[in-house]
């Protein structure tokens, strides 16, 4: 078998058998297959595609490049959730310590990332004392006794997803869809669960622009994890505003608290609970939807959920004060109000430009390894729909700097389209597949 | 500027910009473009193909990434000709001195290169003496003496096109139109010549297998050419079977040498005429393809041709005898002649595997550097059309080795199909592209 030849039949449009496959990542995670072959094939399946058996086969093989986490050891049915990205997104930090409530073993395991902010474990570092770095028998310990643990990302998990990913990068061949899903699912069958849900994000400030792409991706992850014999659900929401009020690390940590404690933005409850009701039925702590909907309402009406919050962050060597007192929360220097010039409604928040505002405040990477300020960047006051008269404030800005603060006043102006009504209904959740 | 976003836009079949070309191939020669972002654009150039104002672009960044020869001090019009691949295509040495005879200045500088049987100078090497190393001066003076010089290529010519073939070669991504085009043009380009006569074969035996693709290279080459301030002529021939009966390199040097004595092929001979004749007129030789048509073929009737060929031998440290006695070439030990086996008439001559067969007889060479035997082949009796009756000979084999020898007459039999009758009509020249 010869790569030239792997290439030369995607690029005529032929499907590759499971052999070529397997030829193909075995030899590029071993180095025998070079960069520049890896790339070339890369672009013709960007072109050319990959039916689902075959983005099933380079999951698989993917997945097989590396470690394979045994977590047998856990008790119960692990659900994992997943979500390909969005603006203000902190489910996982409302959701985890709800469905862990509810007895469902939680193993989240996260990178740092790039992106608008940090990743969960960012958000997590910001509690004083807070450790991510635990050794797989403690993971195991943790989970057995509380149901819940965070950990950044351990072992040589798909080794060939990683390379591979790092070259797609940089050869513009990201975008396809059979490349992307295997690329998340082999990351997560990796990971050990026994179920999995998606939060497959459409919209202006998601990767994913239209719910055609959207769907096609949600169901080429679902085909994979079942096919893989994981139970697998996607959920398509939008992103074409924030999701809640707060962008930042510390920011939407606090916001995630809220929300733990009933006092949370309805969208970011709302998808909190679908996701959670798929995750608890996967669990089997519920036979119905409706039933584990209540369930999970139910851990924030009682302060279940915030204590288990409470409990897993003590678990993890942090404060667990900080939760009763958020005040305790690295503070930025600057609380900036931007006020609006215009009276009418919110019609249109960019969740993609806010994202980038608060990334330029400092709550993201731009490089690997990259320094983030926890403390920094945006507090919505008004979201779409909202009705506005001139003054009114719309949104707070947390900075460390003034000058970046101003640039950011009048950044956060531009992207909030303010018209003379609303009448869109743009619906939060689209479409569960499963 | 960044390789990124032009591998993105090429990918989104976008037009890229003469500047965004240049950034290209200087930095791949400056090896500060790494392979895999190289041929990640190479493949979605394959899908999205370049247009006539990027391939000139391109062919003149290649042109510009090296050496371009001065021939300057070299006297009158320098017309170079061109294949793009045949199998038994020995027009180089019946041409050159057909057409140097008449005072058109032929600088030929030749590869060794890999196909069924060695280049030029792999030929005019089974002279004893003969060299082809020649310094720059000494090129100069031999063409400014006698109008004709052959040498291996000198130089640093054209490196951005050695290098991205060689690239192009290992990730399928060889067959476009615009990449083929251009590596073939700047080379050309780089050599100094004036003017270009292209011969673009189609067929079975070409690299070019339909009427359509081939007719697309010739008009690229051309504008290419003319673009760039070289006047440039494509013929379009025929390469469904063999041309001429040869096949081997000092068989079709012999071939060659009966022609310029004239008794070689009626097809080898009429090439040349077409050829040559669009040579003379671009080296203003000649008024009009009528006249120069009869001027060259007065070089054979005269001599002249023979003559120039031999004093071209000579003043390259040639034995020019072997010309008068052509017995002096190397020879093969064994002679094996192939019978028909049915009766009817030749129907087909699988050009491609007739050239497959000669390299495993030992002409060609399969990896670059190897070692290829002069004196096998195949001498064809029999082409399309003529009529056989059972026992008639179809072709005689060269080899020296008796097991090879046993294994070709099975294969040439299998590749001469013979019909009840003939009436397909293919032409030689198909089109003239100017």
């Amino acid at each position: 078998m010869r790569m030239y030849d792997i290439i030369l039949k995607k690029r005529n449009g032929k499907e590759l058998s499971t052999e070529e496959i397997n030829f193909f990542i075995d030899n590029y995670t071993k180095g025998i297959i070079p960069d520049y072959q890896a790339s070339a094939l890369l672009m013709a399946i960007y072109f050319k595609k990959m039916n689902n058996r075959e983005t099933v086969d380079l999951t698989k093989a993917m997945l097989n490049s590396g470690e394979i986490l045994d977590l047998s050891k856990i008790q119960g049915i692990k659900v994992d959730k997943h979500s390909t990205g969005g603006v203000g997104d902190t489910t996982t930090l409302v959701l985890a310590p709800m469905v862990a409530a509810l007895g469902i073993p939680i193993v989240k395991m996260s990178g740092r990332g790039l992106g608008h902010t940090g990743g969960t474990i960012d958000k997590l570092e910001s509690i004083k004392g807070f450790s991510v770095e635990l050794t797989k028998e403690k993971l195991i310990e943790n989970v057995n006794n509380i149901k819940m643990a965070v950990v950044s990302q351990t072992g040589n998990l798909a080794p060939a997803d990683k390379k591979l990913y790092a070259l797609r990068d940089v050869t513009a061949t990201v975008e396809n869809t059979s490349l992307i899903a295997s690329s998340i699912m082999s990351k997560k069958l990796a990971a050990g669960c026994d179920a999995i849900v998606l939060d497959v994000k459409v919209g202006q400030g998601a990767f994913m622009k239209d719910l055609v792409s959207a769907r096609e991706l949600a169901l080429q992850m679902v085909n994979i994890g079942n096919s893989l014999g994981k139970k697998t659900v996607a959920i398509i929401s939008d992103m074409n505003e924030p999701l809640g009020y707060a962008i930042g690390n510390t920011l939407e940590f606090k916001e995630a608290i809220e929300t733990l404690k009933g006092r949370g933005p309805s969208d970011l409850l709302e998808l909190c609970l679908e996701l959670g009701s798929n995750m608890v039925v996967l669990g089997k702590k519920a036979g119905t939807l409706e039933e584990a909907r209540k369930m999970l309402k139910q851990t924030i009406i009682n302060g279940s959920a915030l204590r288990k919050l409470k409990e897993f962050i003590t678990m993890q060597c942090g404060d667990a004060s900080y939760v009763d007192d958020v005040t305790k929360f690295p503070k930025a220097k600057y609380v900036k109000i931007v006020k609006s010039q215009q009276e009418g409604y919110v019609f249109e928040i960019n969740a993609e430009n806010m994202g980038v505002i608060a990334m330029e405040l400092g709550s993201g990477r731009s490089v690997k390894g990259g320094t983030i300020d926890l403390s920094v960047g945006i507090v919505l006051n008004k979201k779409r729909g909202d009705k506005v008269c001139k003054g009114d404030i719309l949104a707070y800005i947390y900075a460390n700097d003034e000058v970046k603060a101003q640039k950011a006043e009048k950044d956060i102006l531009e992207n909030y389209i303010i018209g003379e009504n609303y009448k869109k209904e743009i619906p939060l959740i689209y479409e569960v597949i499963k």
